[in-house]
């Protein structure tokens, strides 16, 4: 069954649309926006030999036409060279057609791919055709698209909402295991911030998920898109701390995955050390009910999908140093979302370092 | 006399600030605006020098903190070399502060300024303070930021608001005569697409102008500004084809600029030839009121003021291979402002290419 979720920002208002085998009524949707005949699609290698030839196939039926970039399957995409080729084979590619933009793939061709539309010719159409549960659960929806500094993730980019963001689920069903399981570390973080039943449903069957149940990640996936949508339509700029508490576990994860050059752990497993670290020092601050019990669900939680609840091989300092860079890193003063109970968060700023050093050393 | 025009865009609203000797009143507005007390000043050597001490002491009496970025005073500063290397700096010095921007210069400065605010942490505020006739009439108003690439002019880039413009025309009387010269093309556009009395002003008081009287500067900005205001104001993201006029002369004058490597001809120049070769075009179509006339009176001002009125050195088909790259060249589609009468425009899309040929080669 086909779901369809919207994201209300006046104008710039938008559908995710989530279904199974859903691929063939894409160009009636591309169609009805009025995007035009001519899309680009930015994928990877994997993602194009895999989803590509159903995507043509629904596109050309249609009569829109479609142009493959690719780029390689790594959050190194994210870079000012990568971004500039794309732009500049667009602009070649432009001259004669009035292109719009598809992210075929997880959060790294989305993020790259909605950063290019957003700067080419000051903004072009695109829309998100998430691959990845990541990617469907959470990168698709909300705007937030960007490009990497090597001091930080993520630093250079904008607000720019997508046109449609469509979610095929069938797509999941050929996404290596780790994968889902860096999925799953930002669906548990929807389960901290705000929904304690996703957290409890994540507990009981998670090992459905891993077996790419494609009920239980329906379930998971229609769960954190309602979340996430609802926050976007209320703080599209994350201006009114309200869409903040989706980087729950994010400032010390981005530290961990640039400390680790963006190699040593992906951003889900990055994710979920940073959700460890925050429970720690929410802990420590004394705000969290019950901590043991709480952060040891929270860890167990992690182990059983085969996350990591350690770092390895890391160094703090360079971690430590790295958070200094982060965009919630502000005039010297550091902002943490932080946890009262499960599916409850708070904002505190100024946490003092030497909490945060004990916290993320407690994971070393 | 100071007098303030607003550009009314809800809550990205701001206001343009005209006046003679004005800068010692600038950190009360940025105080207010609460842009912060760390301003990063994106300027050119040769402005630096003289508006720089100036606006240092103006800000350090309200302990308002500055450091300077300076770029090379050329169109090749918008660039994305440039552009990353100032987001470089900026992400370094913003680890223990929250800096806004200043952009502080002429057109290059501003476009090149904005779109590092604009994308910087996906948006960091900026204030725009002009130091040309150009940039005091129109690239500073609008939001329109954005870096060139090779292939064409501002094809990178956003629509992005700055939080104040700030306008003291006693810069203007260190600007060197062919900036005034410049600034002057696009007040002639100003009249010729909205305001007759303006362009029969400019061409009874040219000389006043280029002598720098700052009576007649000071009428002549604030009439540019108020038009351009008041377009922004209705059709920001130019979507209603209000906002499209402003490009009249630009279509041609950007493909001069290009073919020129940029080094050929200046902004206001490649504009003003623009100009004549949309009147040619807009004669050609019969489009024109009284063309003969309309014509030489265009060309008469250009003239007096010491605007080229023909393209030398320049290869033809170079410059109507570069108008392709255009952003108003559209799915094989191209798109001119064109004239009816002095003062009033009309838009037409797919002028047959050998009348764009034409009307340039009249210039050659």
């Amino acid at each position: 069954m086909t779901k369809t979720i919207s994201v209300n920002l006046g104008k710039r208002s938008y559908q995710i649309i989530i279904g199974n085998k859903i691929t063939t009524s894409l160009a009636k949707h591309i169609k009805k926006l009025g995007l035009g005949n001519d899309a680009i699609i930015i994928t990877n290698p994997r993602v194009k030999k895999i989803a590509g030839p159903q995507l043509i196939s629904a596109l050309k039926k249609s009569n829109i036409s479609c142009v493959f970039q690719t780029v390689p399957d790594s959050e190194k995409s994210k870079s000012q060279g990568i971004a500039f080729r794309l732009i500049d084979k667009i602009s070649r590619y432009a001259r004669l057609k009035q292109p719009f933009i598809i992210a075929l793939g997880g959060g790294v061709v989305g993020d790259l791919a909605g950063f290019v539309a957003s700067v080419y010719k000051r903004g072009i159409p695109y829309i998100q055709l998430p691959t990845t549960l990541l990617a469907q659960i959470d990168s698709s929806i909300g705007g937030k698209v960007g490009i990497d500094l090597t001091c930080g993730k993520n630093l250079v980019g904008a607000f720019y909402q997508p046109r449609l963001v469509f979610s095929d689920i069938s797509f999941l069903q050929t996404l290596p295991k780790n994968e889902i399981r860096c999925g799953l570390a930002e669906a548990i973080k929807y389960g901290l911030i705000k929904d304690k039943a996703l957290f409890e449903y994540l507990e009981k069957n998670y090992q459905k998920a891993l077996g790419l149940d494609e009920n239980c990640l329906e379930y998971i996936i229609n769960k954190c898109v309602l979340i996430k949508a609802k926050i976007v339509g209320q703080d599209e700029k994350e201006t009114k701390s309200i869409r903040t508490i989706l980087n729950f576990g994010h400032t010390i994860g981005h530290a961990i995955e640039a400390a680790g050059g963006f190699k040593a752990y992906s951003h889900g497993q990055a994710v979920g050390l940073g959700m460890l670290a925050a429970a720690e020092i929410s802990s420590s601050l004394g705000l969290l009910y019950n901590p043991e019990k709480t952060l040891d669900r929270i860890k167990n939680l992690l182990r059983n999908i085969g996350l990591p609840v350690k770092i390895k091989g890391l160094n703090l300092e360079k971690i430590i140093k790295a958070h200094t860079f982060d965009k919630k890193f502000i005039q010297g003063r550091n902002r943490f979302v932080l946890m009262k109970q499960i599916g409850q968060t708070l904002i505190k700023q100024n946490i003092p370092s030497g909490l945060i050093t004990s916290a993320v050393r407690k994971l070393v």
